[in-house]
This record gives C-alpha cells, structure tokens and sequence, in this order.
C-alpha cells in the first residue's frame, strides 16, 4: 500500500522540528518573563461551543473538521485558541481577575491548500483577560517586542484604536451602521491600494464626498505624534485619540517602538479598541508575523454573563519559521553536539558518553561498530559538529582526537579537556 | 447555552500545565542529551494508514475517531506515535540509518472513559531504528533511567527479552503456535498472581505438567545473574540468555540497575527481542510508567519493504505527572517570581519591571492600580513567592520594600540589590 500523509499536512522532520523548537522555547520563556503561565486545551472541542454565536462564525465553520464520538456527541477540531480559552473561563468562572495565560499549540482549518496553507498549523497566542487598563496593552507591545528582539528579527509593530477609525468615520459622514463594512474595506488598504480601497466603498453605496474625506483621513502622514496632531484638529480630542497618546507615550517612555497606522483596521469586527500587526523588516516575509488586538466585549457575550474586557496578540509560527531559517539559514538534524566513534572500545566509549552526558553535554555514538569512514560519512550527513575517535591507544594514552567536522581541523586533547572544550562550545 | 469540555478530555489549567511544561521539558533535555532529535507529525493520518495490517490493529482501530475532508477523504485522529513514524519512514526511505527521534505529542483514543482515563492522552516516545545492536537497547535503559533521576523520582526498570519467554514456553512444551497466546497470559502475572496465569492458561488447553514446568521456569528466584544462571541450566544457552547476559553485563559497567525479571511479558506480540516496564518506588502510581523494547519486525512489514530493526520506549506523562505532583506537592498558578505593586507610580514600575525582565526575571505587575491588600490578596492568590511595593518614597531612596509571600516577612533593600536577590532566587 501507499502510505501518504493527509492533504494540507506535512511532517517537521529534525531539521526543522529543532528550529521550531528554538522559536517555540524562545517565544514561550519571554511570556513567562511577563507573567504569561502556560494553559491547555484539547485538540477538539464540543461542536456546539465551536457553533456558538460569539464563536469563530460562518466561515471559520465550514473549514471547521467535524466528528463525533461513540457516544454520537458532535464534536470539532479546534480552529483557534481563543474559543477554547472563553469555553475555559465560562466554567472556572470563580478565577480571580486579570486572568493571563499562553498557549502554543495546533490548531485546524479544512480549507483549499495553498503554499503556506495548512490544514494543521500552530498558533501562539497571549491574552490578558479581566484588564481594561491601556498598560495592558502598552505590555503586550512590550512583549511583541522583546519576544522578535529574543529572535533576532527586527519586527515592526504598527498599531491603531477601533475609536480613532470609528470617530473618523463618523466624521467623514459615513452612517454609524456602515461602519463595520467600510472598516473591512479600508483594511484592505495596505494590500491593494487607495484606489481599491475608494472602490470597494463606492460599490458599497457610500457617496464621494464622504469617500474622499474618509480617504484623506486614513492617509495622514507624518510621525506618530504628527499623525496624532493632524486627527485631533480634525476630529477633536476624541476618546480614541487620547488612548491612542497615552499609548505612545508610555511606549516612548519604554524605549519601545511602534508605528502608529491610522489605515490599520484588523477585519474582525470583535476588536474594541487597540488593533495591532506585526511585520518583519528586511524579510522576504511580507504578511503580518503577529496580529492581536483589544476585544472588551466577545468574551461577555460568549460565555453570556458577566464582564470580560481582554487584550492579546497571536504569534503566527508558520511565518516566523520561515523568516528565521531564512536570516539563520539551514538548520541541522541533529541535536547532538559531538560524536563518538569506537575503535574497537565500544563499552569504554559508552562509558565515556555516559560521562559526557553527565556534563550536560549532548552526544550521538556509533553502537554498530562502523568503522572510522563510515563514521565520519554518517556524522557529517547529521551535520554533528565534532567527532571523536577511540581505539584504545587513546585510552592508554589518555589523549583524544578531535575532528572538527566543519573545518575538517583535528586536534588531539587530553581527555579531561574535553568536556571544557565542548561545554565551551555549547555556551556559543 | 451551556459551554462544556468534550467528555474524556480535561484542560489544564496554568497550575498543572506548568508543571507539565517542566517535566517535558526535562525528558526532551535528557533525549537530546542522547542525540534523539525532535519529530512531529499531524494530529491525524489518513484512515488507511491508521487502518493497516501492521499497523495498531482492530481493538485500537475500533476507538480512532474517524473523519473526513472537504475532498471525501477519510482521515482519523492518531492513536499513537509510532504509526505516524512509520509512515514518516516510508515517505523517507533515503534517510541515512540509525534514525533516531523523540516525540511528544498528544494521542487520542474513543473509549471507555474511567478514571485516568482519558481520550485524550500524551505519549513521549523515543526510538531508534536501523541499529540492531543491543547496546542500543542499553542506551535506551540508561536515558530512562537518566529521565527519571532527572525527575527526581525513583524507579526501577525491569527487563526481559520475548527469546527467552520463547525459549522458556518450548523448554516447557507449549507448542509453537500457542507461545503468542500464553505470553499473553503470563504478561498478567503481575497484576493477577500465578495462580491466574495457570488458570488461563489451562482455559487455553495447555496441559497440567507444560504449566507447571511453564510457572516454575517464570518464578525463578534471586539477583539478576543467579536467574541467568538458573534458565541456562534449564535451557541451555540460548540466544535470549546471551543476548540479557550481555546487556546485564553493560548496564552493570555503567552502574545502571535493572531488575530481570523472566514474566515481564508486555502483551504486543510485535516485540521480538528485549521488552522492558519502569514502575516507581515509594510513589501510590503502581502501574508501569514507561515501557517498551525491541521491535525488528514490524516496521519493515509496516512499510512492505526492506529492514528496519528498532528499539524504542513510551514514557506515560499523564502518570509521570502523578507521580511527580504526589511527590513535589502543590504547584503554582504562576510563572512570575515577584509581582510589583505600584503605588501612584504605576509609569515608573513598568520601567522597573521592563529592567527585571531585562535580567531574565520574570516578572508581573497589577497595571489597574489596585491598591496594596487587594494587590497582596491577588498575589497570594497566583502564589507568586515576592511582592515589591514600589511607592514615590521608594523611587525617591532608591530602596525598595519586598514581601516575601511565604515566610511573611518584609525587607528593605537597595533597588539595585533587587535583581541579584532575585536572580540568586531564581537559581534555588
């Protein structure tokens, strides 16, 4: 028989299962530096949680993958975290506010598969649920910010208010019920153009002079602090506006940069105040990395009682992956730092592995007594750093020779230098 | 509505999930420290691959949720890792051999739900195939061993090789074809007494002397070599007795200990060589926490082509974690080591708190400006261990108050002095 893997699916094998892993730690350690604690849900939820009215809605439920279990209850894989997370606090509903947590896992979408579309992929995300305060989201930058700084991959963060865009709507003169399309249609902004923007309002019934006052609006150019200005003479000292300073301000105050967008909308109509995208610089990558956002009123409405104001960020790991192998280019099948392979001393070289583990160090050996070519053919096709012979001259001796497999060098050591010298190259 | 939990699945919720994290993380370490690199595979396969002949069989089959996609295809979620290996291996087939790797990753089964129980499970594997050396065998008994110390928690591992249950079952008299059958019975020794195993193994039609002889040759008493010694005289020295000599005789030279014990079975009539169970001292989890061996035969027949000796072992998270919570007591709620509580000064202490993180401190501050005793309660609450009070005074001396959570008491300190106090804290 054929044994495929399922479409829209694919296998991490080491090489890129180890860079994951250095993404997913590095992202998971700055959380926890901001308080973040790790939660989990199942992989599936039941179908009518997934269905509900707050939940992911229409679209997201016919790619939805549906099943049901012996007992004939429907069920779905999750497609996002964010509902599992709400289904969570509705029945722990006696934890103490703010509620902060992380999830890093894999979530499901049964949809055409495209380059970079996948039927499984894996979403990081980070909330803060029970928190109205502005620093909240100020901390989520932060957090942003650190988490790509950790990665070393320049990111910018731009950042807008659902106010600021529905004030300035408001005033451009588009009706208060129109609001919520016209902001899909300006989000399309920075991926087709004004043009396409005045277009798509145009074709929704909007007249032209409201169109073009809405347009000049959403171009205002300047510093963040120009930008701020140029709104506030037009629209006055709005609710959003003032959120949208008191932002800036404190990043400023934190050394921490962002761009204040003021064509930025995020499509879903759920956001209630911050919107945020997160773009890599000098990445072939082009599409948001991050995207997040304030979103006061979902949670309420979801579990049906109570107030859950709420701010969060979603990291996309597929992307992130793929600007990072592309600045740190190729990444290794291996774990293993060093290599042992026995001349003839396969107990003493277990031995000695054993000793070296120990010490932390992590390494591969050769239990099939190979011999020395085929040894350093197997290391070099792992892409294992170094490798060490022992016959047991090196054993009387109690030297060691060292091969270098990048530099093709070899140096003969003592044996108890070994550990320094690998430890040290593990520090780098 | 009613928002619940899929039935047989559970959250964790950030006090177990952090503990969790811990543990995987921990048994990740020690597999890299062996040179097993990281594998992932999607949560589901296509239901042929879960369906077939080698694969996890009918009983298994009958619990796989089952699926299908917008394309017709039937898909079901995986019930295991080592079929999803396989699979792998077979896309894979110019992968240079030994192939080594570890995964952890959720499995799902539709059964019975009962306690500990769940329908959604995680499974730690690590196996290596293409090495038919039983120094591999070994190195998989010395990173469990390894894990567990690591763990903190003791265990013992007990072995036995399916050639000398063979070996054993002929020397008895039980024919050929009844050894899978009775295998199956001894393997409940354990769990039900000798008395049982003779009992089912009459049922089963094997004469009254065979299951004497059978139940003397299985209760041999005394350490590991007199046990060795005891079979060779019953059955002269066979390739399953040379084979345990030799791997007791390594463990022994890396001061590894295992129990030997000749009724260990392990019920999965794939195993063709070594098979061993870890269970836990001194811990109320008395089912196997781990277990495994050598398998020689089934991928090759799996993938219907070519040889690919292995041998690889399962940790059980779910009962590691038991173990390790009964053990290490209560967990937290948080992640964060001091919880900064401002006081009118909410500006500055994010600056303070970004600094901390600055030195890999994790850190929480209440951003609502909640007042010292409700902030004390909410800290209490999470069990973060410090709370610092950061005031105008505070920032004005440049001393800062910090309440140790636990003890209750307070100190005055140096702000600098802070982050070393609470590094060297981090480091306990």
């Amino acid at each position: 028989m054929d044994l495929q893997i399922p479409k829209g699916t694919r296998d991490l094998e080491p090489e890129k299962a180890i860079v994951r892993k250095k993404i997913v730690d590095t992202l998971k350690r700055v959380f926890e530096l901001y308080g973040f604690p790790p939660l989990e849900t199942p992989m599936f939820e039941r179908y009518d949680v997934l269905a509900s009215k707050y939940a992911g809605g229409e679209e997201i439920l016919k790619e939805t993958f549906k099943f049901s279990d012996q007992g004939k209850r429907e069920l779905g894989l999750r497609y996002d975290l964010t509902v599992p997370m709400c289904r969570f606090i509705a029945m722990n509903s006696s934890m103490k506010m703010p509620f902060k947590r992380y999830q890093v896992g894999e979530v499901f979408r049964d949809g055409p598969v495209a380059t970079a579309r996948y039927r499984q992929f894996t979403q990081c995300d980070v909330d803060v649920v029970g928190n109205k305060s502005i620093t909240a989201d100020a901390e989520i930058i932060a957090l942003t910010q650190r988490a790509f700084k950790e990665l070393g991959l320049e990111a910018t963060v731009k950042i807008n208010n659902r106010k600021i865009l529905n004030d300035l709507l408001t005033c451009a003169g588009v009706e208060q019920k129109m609001h919520d399309t016209a902001i899909l249609s300006i989000d399309k902004l920075e991926k087709f153009g004004l043009d396409s923007v005045k277009k798509e309002l145009h074709e929704k019934g909007i007249d032209k002079k409201t169109i073009e006052k809405t347009s000049s609006l959403i171009s205002v150019k300047g510093t963040n602090n120009e930008k701020l200005k140029s709104l506030q003479t037009e629209l006055g000292m709005t609710e959003g506006l003032r959120e949208m300073e008191e932002t800036l301000s404190l990043l400023k105050d934190l050394k921490i940069d962002v761009v204040f967008d003021v064509s930025l909308a995020r499509g879903l109509s759920y956001y209630t105040g911050i919107v945020m995208e997160v773009f890599l610089n000098d990445s072939s990558v082009k599409s948001a990395v991050c995207a997040g956002g304030r979103y006061d009123k979902i949670i309420g409405q979801f579990i049906g009682r109570g107030e859950y104001p709420a701010v969060g960020i979603s990291f996309g790991l597929d992307r992130i992956y793929d600007a990072y192998v592309e600045k740190n280019k190729a990444g290794s099948k291996t774990v293993a730092l060093v290599y042992i392979a026995p001349i003839g001393t396969l107990k003493e070289s277990i031995k000695i592995a054993e000793e070296l583990r120990n010490e932390n160090v992590p390494v591969d050996i050769d239990l099939q007594k190979k011999g020395p070519s085929k040894n350093l053919a197997y290391a070099n096709s792992q892409g294992i750093p170094f490798v060490v012979f022992i016959g047991e001259e090196e054993l009387k001796s109690g030297k060691i020779k060292l091969k270098d497999m990048k530099s093709g060098t070899e140096e003969i050591m003592d044996a108890k230098d070994l550990v320094v010298f690998l430890q040290s190259s593990l520090e780098k």
